[in-house]
């Protein structure tokens, strides 16, 4: 959590956040009420929020990772424009995004260019994902997939083991990080292209893919910028 | 700057850096002593800070951004592989990698899938870097681009716009954020395809490229999710 994240839950009056991410910010609040909704109710957060702050009250809303990413920060902006009230202050503050906080459990996976990929197929058609996963794979990138596998979707991550193994090596290193940076939460796996299936992924897991030359060095993962050493 | 990293460099003995990157924390350095070097010296500063740890002392390493995305993480292990000291403990603390600080102040336009990629050519084939870009908007992916332009590599971004304009409209939104969250240094400007290259750019920014659903809402770049308001 950044200085800034803390000042500004410092200074909020409400918190409105999914209950799962106000469990994880518990400990940091004391005197502010808290708005905790369900999965999949990010639309009634957003109003609510909006309607609280529109009454002049000081309000966060809060995502896990970065809430630049995947998170919380756009459809605000689409309910503010909706509800004609984009002139209310906003701020967005910007956090450590899975990606950067598996990689950090890794090693250095990320030392190259990388492609962010969710494939969730809620809001976006699975050929579309699908697509990208093909070209990513194409121009080497590493990839980080978030939201790879969820109880009723469990077959994806299956498919773009497939379609990696038709341009990348089976021994490709592969990452494996779940809930990253969450103390005793967190679970750190390194393995291959070939076998990264076969262990435990959930919606809590980001999968780091690497490029032609990542590596494996000791026990991290690393893809190397390219110094002459 | 998150709180781990505040604990960190409190923590450290010695701090070593890019001189330009110490003077960004000076503020925060109390009794640690600094070991500033300049630009292109990555390697002789890995060899220093591994020195020093060798000897038993706490040191800690500091890249901009996140050092995990093209900062000093990778090469780090790379010396230690090479001088055999794999095994001297080491943590990667992740921070708030450019694409998260400079889509924060732009509004909301990594809501998507998106690429990062660098566009120096110092350690990466022009030819790589290209073939990257255009698969990146074949891809629809927004693209989040580092190391733009320097003084001696002034054409690539030119190179980039065009291959761009070939797939995305000249109105798609672009954001440019120079030195993003450094208070008043912080220089932000959206505009589109066809004009950005027509801004000041330089190794300091950072470049957005929209997605073709990105579109600016009143003062923000927003890439919707997919939500239905």
């Amino acid at each position: 959590m950044t200085s800034r994240v803390q000042s500004v839950l410092n200074e909020a009056e409400y918190i409105v956040g999914y209950k799962t991410y106000i469990d994880l910010i518990r400990n940091f609040l004391t005197h502010q009420q808290v708005v905790a909704t369900g999965m999949r109710q990010e639309i009634d957060r957003c109003r609510e929020a909006i309607r609280l702050a529109g009454e002049g009250h000081r309000v966060a809303v809060v995502s896990s990772g970065d809430a630049g990413v995947y998170g919380m920060a756009g459809i605000i902006i689409e309910c503010l424009e909706q509800e004609g009230l984009l002139e209310l202050p906003l701020e967005i503050v910007p956090g450590v995004t899975a990606a950067s906080a598996a990689a950090s459990m890794l090693g250095a996976p990320l030392m190259h260019d990388f492609a962010v990929i969710s494939l969730s197929d809620l809001l976006t058609p699975w050929e579309v994902i699908e697509k990208r996963v093909r070209l990513a794979a194409e121009g080497d990138f590493i990839l980080a997939i978030y939201n790879p596998k969820s109880l009723g979707r469990t077959q994806h991550i299956e498919t773009v083991r497939e379609l990696l193994l038709t341009y990348r090596h089976p021994y490709t290193p592969v990452g494996l990080v779940r809930e990253a940076l969450r103390g005793e939460e967190s679970n750190v796996q390194i393995t291959n292209l070939a076998d990264f299936t076969n262990y435990p992924i959930d919606m809590l897991t980001t999968v780091i893919v690497g490029n032609s030359q990542t590596r494996i060095v000791g026990s991290y993962m690393v893809t190397p910028r390219g110094y002459k050493l």
